[in-house]
């Protein structure tokens, strides 16, 4: 196999007239790869100036920029690649990242150990989308909680995660809730008769994740939740390498690369960059809900998660918010069958309780298939 | 000593009107606690929905709301304060966190555990601010950025930092690049009569990056460079815990956060946040160079970083960027002495070489003391 020796990253640049445009593009290409005046960098290094390699004209303001970055700045190291991707220019408000090499990521990175058929072969399920609940809030016990993911379990849910604010609280320690949540699952199963996936939230120190997801594993929990901004992406991405269980990935204190103009592309971000980092299922913030990503946003999403990624798997793309037992209907028309429909704490609304809220749930989406 | 069971997080809010105000604050509250309707919240945990405080307008469409936390919420995990500091509500654009309160980050965190006296007993410099040099740029080989090391040390620098890229690439393998750089250093400290630092860059995933602090300690390194929002900031506190070397934090990847108006005030961020978690020194992007804060924003941060922190130590900011030769004078004047000045590529452009441009940095910083 040849390697390759470049990858380009694209960029949209805010900029008055192309000589601004390219003089912006430029500062991208030193700052992100050799960060010093190109006349003093040692000829060891010249091949490592990336290049810009076009500039192409949006609107009158707006510009796009495809740089070519060698390799070597790179290296081996995926957290590097974040570091050349988005390092200081993060610091300046009129750059975003639009795009990166797909060849290149499946390149360096391994993605998700499971992905879609991974997760729909653990569930046995093949032609339709997926449901998930979350158990919470933070202050429920181990008890509390167990009940609410046996309610969930009974109803049918497809895939119950812990709410992202679960860690290790006295109220709840990780330990017990894991191992309870499990038990309780593994008996709504046999009154459901389908299988429920439960993943626990390990989201923690990075240094001691490893343990956690070691003792999910051990309890007989069926995949984790992890908040990659958090943690580094690439700690996500080592936990994917172990393989033992699917990762779900939390959009937690990712905001503000995806919701202003400088940052990162909500497509790329939560498609191409977080499923080459690992997430075998990736939850963003819908559109009709809370949050403010329009429907076409999302559906880029959606694209970037599935599309062809060479040896990268696709992942689940799973929108949270906005989510409610009336839209599922519309969204699986819309978003298609290879999604994750995530409902939060709208399900705890129902008045006839969990378990038939989470029935509801199942037949709406069985319906939709 | 009596345990603090609530702490407070100011949030400025956009909105239009005092009702509008008045609900994203109670949004805020939900949304970083509970995070379900509160109507449907157990018994067992209606204490820890969060409640606004106050609510002030600061003008037509601004509003800052103070808002108190249970601790409950996040007992004792650093990573869980941030995901309750700004999680979900990262993803919206009218928001955008100012501060937290003080005691509480003091109980919860443990800060630097050098800060700035322990930098200057390194150093034995008591009444001057400091300087920083950078080798680079990524592709030299570990000979050519000892040499580098070697002239800044000779020129009289205090502190020589890896440039942020340079981790462990074939060109300048980390264990090679350290060993290096440090009897470089060691042996430029002969020649200038002074001690010099040096903080090799240790970014990497961040489950593997205590073996990287202890290869740097092994090796001789006086200091190491983190790149927080890389490996996540309670992995750079577990470092700082160990206490053999100062942390010197790196702002790559961190612009969406500061630079927006969603997001986190600068001086927070850079100052009281990653002070809390453990940084020695704190590297941000300088007024009057290539990126856009203002003057008054780096002196905030440089007040965040130096004012009293209960058991919080003093952390060194380190502005970089649009620091000159010839602006050290102004700059010393207007930031005060507790700082390091950090010069990157353009002391490469010293007709002169490398020993005289540190040489004349140095002389710029004992002539403003």
């Amino acid at each position: 196999m040849s390697i390759r020796n470049t990858f380009w990253v694209k960029y949209q640049i805010e900029a008055k007239g192309e000589k601004g445009a390219a003089s912006k593009a430029r500062q991208i290409s030193i700052e992100q790869s050799v960060e010093m005046p190109p006349e003093v960098v040692p000829d060891s290094s010249v091949n490592n100036i990336a290049q810009v390699q076009s500039l192409n004209m949006i609107d009158s303001r707006t510009w796009e920029a495809s740089i070519l970055f060698d390799t070597n700045l790179v290296d081996v190291d995926p957290t590097q690649f974040l570091n050349v991707l988005f390092g200081n220019i993060s610091l300046q408000p009129w750059c975003r990242i639009m795009d990166a090499d797909p060849s290149y990521l499946s390149q360096l990175l391994d993605g998700p150990s499971f992905g879609i058929n991974g997760i729909r072969n653990l569930l046995e399920i093949e032609n339709r989308s997926l449901s998930c609940a979350v158990i919470k809030p933070i202050g429920s016990s181990p008890d509390e909680l167990a009940n609410m993911a046996f309610e969930f379990a009974k109803g049918g849910i497809d895939i119950i995660k812990d709410d992202h604010g679960l860690t290790n609280q006295k109220s709840a320690p990780f330990d017990s809730r894991v191992k309870k949540c499990v038990q309780a699952i593994r008996k709504g199963e046999q009154l459901s008769g389908k299988k429920t996936l439960y993943f626990p939230n390990i989201t923690t120190s990075a240094i001691r994740i490893i343990e956690r997801y070691q003792k999910a594993s051990e309890f007989g929990a069926d995949g984790v939740l992890v908040a990659p901004q958090l943690v580094g992406f690439e700690t996500m991405h080592e936990l994917a390498k172990l393989g033992e269980l699917p990762v779900m990935a939390h959009p937690t204190f990712s905001g503000s690369y995806v919701i202003n103009q400088s940052g990162i592309d909500p497509a790329f971000y939560f498609g191409r960059l977080t499923r080459s980092f690992g997430a075998d299922a990736i939850i963003y913030p819908n559109a009709q809900g809370r949050f403010s990503f329009s429907t076409s946003t999302c559906k880029s999403i959606n694209q970037s998660c599935q599309e062809d990624l060479s040896t990268i798997q696709p992942s689940f793309p799973a929108p949270g918010g906005g989510v409610k037992l009336d839209t599922i209907p519309d969204l699986a028309e819309q978003y298609g069958q290879d999604i994750i429909f995530l409902i939060g704490g709208s399900l705890y609304k129902h008045p006839n309780g969990l378990q038939f809220a989470a029935h509801q749930f199942q037949k709406s989406i069985d319906q939709s298939a």
